[in-house]
């Protein structure tokens, strides 16, 4: 089924205990529509980069099957930009620099073509272009994920509210659950969050792996244990785009089904960790994939 | 099959956000008598306690089967105390107070009947004390499960890893894992913490479940996620005694059964934080047991 994904595509700078890799490709977008790109060839991005985004990466996407009618390319102009370092535990990073360029104004348009999409997915971005994007469908997706962080909740809390109440699967991780709701405990978190609009969320611990609420349904994914994390950046936007990716291709949703999309987009978001920028998310074997499925499989399994 | 437990019988003073205990009933060794005793009749404790600890808890720990031949009551003395507050996230708590009492000088001594037995509960005590225990077995225990922590990595290591050689399991949490390997990640930890000696290591990471691995095989168990936590005293105890106490019941040392231990400790462990002390412990039904167990069940299973 056609899915829509909005997003940064960008570059990064990032230096982890490992090393360094310097104006790489990176952004939301980025990550989410490739690992969708796994399940399903109907993707349509939206977003913006300056006239410095290599062409051979663009053409790169097209070829995993995204269209990019919806990337605006501003001559003249530079793309979004971050750089960050990781700590030795991998678990903290510090901002050592953001230029937002071309993200500074940007105004997303969607193409006609995508106007009808079932499936959106809203990667981190400010909630005001969120809306805008929710408001120029034409007719209601079947599905709308939104990912989002702590930042827009301390700047734009309010306009991040009115967001939130018109999707239906918010992905964020414990912390950011803690604040949008004011509770310690996830499961009253879960409670507070479900009254402001979504009906399922996405609750990701990173190495703790990931909690699914539904009303009274919960499910907890693990992450995989990993021998070694190289650079964890893009590994959330990997695992939404993993997830919206697989419900997009198989087409339900329900609880049963978002369970099954967890446990894939945790799979491409453990391969994401393992080398820098997109590095691993190209080429990919589904064999591959399948293979790391089955590893959740025997990790998780147990017989009373 | 037959059962020793080892640890502390003590007071504690506990303060949460919830409110405050004065002098109530803890100890390691008495959270893991009383879980294990959820599942096996045939349990021994050593311990020592002073004249001051009440005859009536006593009496309630023979009538669910725990044989206190073992347990020293020492005449004019005191028993070992603690006091503790925990923080607004109850992740991390100070200590306020430490009175060692009996405990500075205790030299546990093995009825002749506890000799022979087939499981072995090492709780959280000094390394010493620990292989004293070890050594007045006549008999290897079929399995010998030892928990510690890092007060005793600080100041006692050379003797911690004496005793961590003689044991086939470790309990330990991620941090604790961490130190005692010197590797960040659990999956390189596990590897050298094998090498120490144990042959499947648990990892304890409280709201965020438990890890075994043995070997290339590896489990991932996630905690229940609980609407709240009143107070987390004993719950790392409590998982231990569920966990030994299990497999003395069923009497299968093997990865899948060790697998079904964890789950049913980590259900014990999920009651014990409802309440101060052994409150919640105490009379628990095995059908709440179980309705318990069924949770964890759904929480985790999902079909690929």
């Amino acid at each position: 089924m056609s899915l829509v994904t909005v997003g940064t595509v960008a570059f990064d700078t990032i230096e982890t205990p490992y090393g360094k890799a310097e104006r790489v490709v990176g952004g939301a977008c980025t990550y989410i529509s490739l690992a969708a790109s796994y399940f399903t060839k109907d993707i349509n991005l939206v977003s913006v980069v300056g006239d410095d985004f290599p062409e051979e990466e663009l053409k790169y996407m097209r070829k995993r099957g995204v269209n990019l009618d919806g990337l605006q390319i501003k001559q003249g102009e530079k793309s979004f930009f971050w750089a960050g370092r990781y700590h030795d535990n991998m678990n903290k990073r510090d901002t050592l620099d953001t230029q937002l360029n071309v993200l500074a104004d940007f105004n997303p348009i969607l193409p006609e073509s995508y106007k009808t999409a079932k499936y959106l997915m809203l990667g981190n971005l400010t909630p005001e272009i969120q809306m805008k994007v929710i408001k120029q469908m034409k007719k209601r997706p079947k599905l709308i994920v939104l990912d989002t962080m702590n930042f827009w909740m301390d700047i734009a809390m309010p306009a991040l509210k009115k967001v939130i109440k018109k999707v239906d699967v918010l992905t964020i991780n414990d912390e950011e659950a803690r604040q949008l709701s004011g509770e310690y405990s996830l499961v009253k978190a879960a409670k507070v969050i479900h009254k402001m609009g979504p009906k399922y969320l996405v609750i990701k611990k990173g190495e703790h792996g990931a909690l699914l609420f539904e009303g009274e349904n919960k499910f907890y994914a693990p992450a995989l244990p990993l021998a070694q994390v190289f650079d964890p950046t893009g590994a959330g936007d990997t695992f939404a785009g993993g997830f919206i990716g697989y419900l997009a291709h198989t087409d339900k949703v329900n609880f049963a089904n978002l369970k099954r999309a967890i446990i894939y987009g945790s799979a491409l978001a453990s391969f994401c960790v393992e080398e820098f920028s997109i590095n691993r998310l190209k080429g990919l074997k589904k064999s591959e994939v399948n293979a790391r499925v089955k590893q959740f499989v025997k990790l998780t399994k147990f017989d009373i």
